[in-house]
């Protein structure tokens, strides 16, 4: 591949794009808009650990990076959830060794540019901002922190420029782009759980921990120092909402009532919530990806609510993906291009659609003993009929399927269960007999 | 009302809000970024005939013009369907007395912007485009058709600038916007039915003519002059698309397929055809509506696809309503907008959607025997009950009662008439013994 590529955006899905395309040969030039990570200077306000699963997984096997990774990871097997008395309630992911993984994402980021910057024919940029580009010309301008202006032209050019991205902006004005972009009522504030003597852990080390309270929850991941980010979302209004905890005494308050058992170990929770921002949630969707020369990729085609975890796995998997797709048809960009979005744009609503679901499931859903039982059957059916049922949970986060076969099947699957609890069947699982002729009913029909 | 007021864009909603402020004593400037329509300036490529019904009336009622524009209306009774093969079918809109109203849009324009300049207080600046606002301090920038730019500042200011609105632009770069634009895969394309001898009509008069054929439709709407505006709505791309109809013998096999009782009454079709630009259809959805001191109206608010003949209708409600809320809560212009949107924002998103479902009616329903069982018991039950069985039908488009409540009747109307479909009932309709109490169960419950 003879082409010069620019990348607008270096984070995660641009540093891996770049990668893949330094491998098959291109000129690429990465243009990021924050400082270098590797100076410590990236910026303050994103997320700071994120969960990785089997999709993400199987993208930084491309690029030789997946072992490495995982190696600082730290496995999640399942939820734990902490009831409004202190009281902890376990659910497993899925079966046994089927564990999504908590990583940084400034260390993940760190990685791929390194791995990038080895690349004679990788030239990466950074403090240089995508504040316009021709989609007629092939160009984009960058301006850098002075406020100067290069433009620059290239081949191919991709827009990873993220959730607010300044290449998707320019799509949108053209003729018949269908776009969308929906805000949660909810905002969320970072905070963390403090490590215990000796970088111990003080909760459970291997779980995602949950503090569901129905229109609202506290979430919180470890990380290998020993802590956890916590993340509370909360609406922006309402009689239990941001708008309502503005004093520290609101916020002790809030927290005694809501979150007791999680006070000692979070020493700071106040002054972290009176400093924090509040970070709002957006779902961002469009269609077309593409146009003429550029295409979106990661975020800027495609933000997603964090609640499936699936926002990063979901563009390496894009990354992935569209390496496949130039495998098989480079040099016509145009059919790479077709084919790149029509598999991506509907799994990427897929997941879309999962996230806002799982929002539901997270702060009220995984309280409730109807649920409860839902989730039981489900697991009993994964644990006994592995090769004919496959939990929605096991489809997205530990399979290669396609998230639109996940979505699918999640409808057939709630359906069986409906079936059996609406029977009474939940204690004859194991009975084959009982069993396989329903799964063949609503599962494989 | 004392308050220096500014309208951003001088269409049908943007003028009817002119007077309605102009009666209650505000300083209204209205910029308009088309020539003076009075002097035949309007630009071509807008549909020239729009369906007015009872929320538009009411909402023209108000400023004293229904009766002068129902004048120089044509009222269509119902539906003509016309088969592949020149058969015709009529399905009436509702009872007898109920009908929509085949108007000019520029004829109308006319006449709110004549009434709009009998006002002192009023000023209407023609070619002056919006090229900017700023939210946080009140003030628009007009650019001038010599690209001259002048900077307003008003106490409030309405964008009701249509649906690529430059005020909504800006809104959409604030904080936790929701915003969306969908277009259909299908464009359409203006053609014409000419009038006959004596400018007589050379089909029926007081009806919306359809030509349902799946996939695609053509439709037909009566004016004052004898002729017929027609739309073809085609998918772009397909078997049977506008893709496929390059030449002048693509287009006249297509019609000589598909339209052939048309052919005969629009010599012009393939010229047209050629010469007249393919517009496109999008839905546009946000929320908010009011930002600060600037408020969102009409198309710029919510453009809807035009297959339920209300995109008028709800902007002119827009207007009525914003209108009494003012009567209310004035001079309290955050609670007026407040008030308004909440209003307004469910409603337009429930026309919205019906405007959807109704264009699978349109081109493909219509046609089908099972719909038109399902249009006959749905018209025999609102000529049998009127008290108790409204259509949604009726609901929207001969009634002041909201879209939202339209679309949710709508569903239970569906329920009732498979019941009766589905028990056979169909001639038992006048039967109240057995019909009130199915009434009862399904709608009034």
């Amino acid at each position: 591949m003879k082409e010069k590529i620019a990348i607008i955006g270096g984070g995660l899905s641009g540093s891996l794009l770049a990668i893949c395309l330094a491998k098959r040969g291109a000129q690429v030039e990465l243009f990021e808009r924050r400082g270098d990570i590797r100076k410590g200077q990236a910026d303050a306000g994103r997320s700071i650990n994120l969960a990785l699963s089997t999709r993400g997984i199987e993208a930084l096997k491309r690029v030789g990076l997946a072992e490495q990774v995982l190696n600082d990871a730290i496995p999640m097997n399942g939820r734990m959830m902490h009831s409004v008395d202190g009281q902890l309630t376990y659910q497993a992911y899925g079966k046994e060794g089927q564990y999504i993984n908590s990583v940084s994402r400034s260390l993940l980021n760190i990685k791929l540019l390194e791995l990038a910057d080895e690349f004679d024919n990788v030239k990466i940029l950074f403090k240089q901002k995508c504040v316009d580009v021709d989609l007629n010309k092939n160009t984009a301008v960058l301006e850098d922190e002075h406020g100067v202006q290069t433009s620059i032209t290239a081949d191919i050019i991709f827009g990873s420029d993220g959730a607010f991205s300044a290449v998707r902006s320019e799509m949108q004005k053209t003729n018949r782009f269908t776009y969308s972009q929906t805000y949660e009522n909810y905002g969320y504030k970072e905070l963390e759980i403090v490590p215990g003597p000796d970088n111990s852990f003080q909760a459970e080390e291997h779980a995602l921990h949950i503090w569901p309270r129905g229109e609202f929850m506290m979430i919180a991941l470890p990380n290998p120092g020993g802590n956890f980010t916590c993340t509370l979302f909360l609406p922006y209004e309402g009689e239990r909402s941001f708008d309502k905890l503005q004093t520290p005494q609101e916020i002790e308050a809030f927290f005694k009532q809501y979150f007791a058992d999680a006070i000692p170990m979070m020493p700071n929770y106040v002054e972290d919530f009176m400093s924090n921002p509040t970070g709002s949630l957006a779902t961002i969707r469009c269609n077309p990806w593409v146009y003429k020369k550029f295409a979106l990729i990661g975020d800027a085609a495609h933000a997603v609510i964090p609640f499936y975890g699936q926002g990063m796995n979901c563009s390496f998997e894009d990354v992935k993906e569209l390496d496949e797709i130039i495998e098989e048809h480079y040099p016509n960009w145009d059919n790479i291009f077709k084919k790149y979005q029509e598999a991506r744009i509907k799994n990427a609503n897929a997941i879309a659609d999962l996230a806002c679901k799982n929002f539901v499931e997270m702060r009220d859903l995984v309280g409730r003993p109807e649920f409860m039982r839902f989730k039981k059957i489900d697991n009993d059916l994964c644990a006994h009929y592995p090769e004919m049922y496959k939990s929605q949970y096991e489809l997205v986060s530990f399979s290669k399927t396609s998230y639109k076969y996940a979505q699918d099947m999640g409808y057939k699957n709630e359906a069986l269960i409906a079936h059996i609890m609406e029977h009474n069947l939940d204690t004859d699982i194991q009975n084959a007999a009982v069993i396989k002729p329903l799964i063949e009913r609503f599962i494989l029909n």
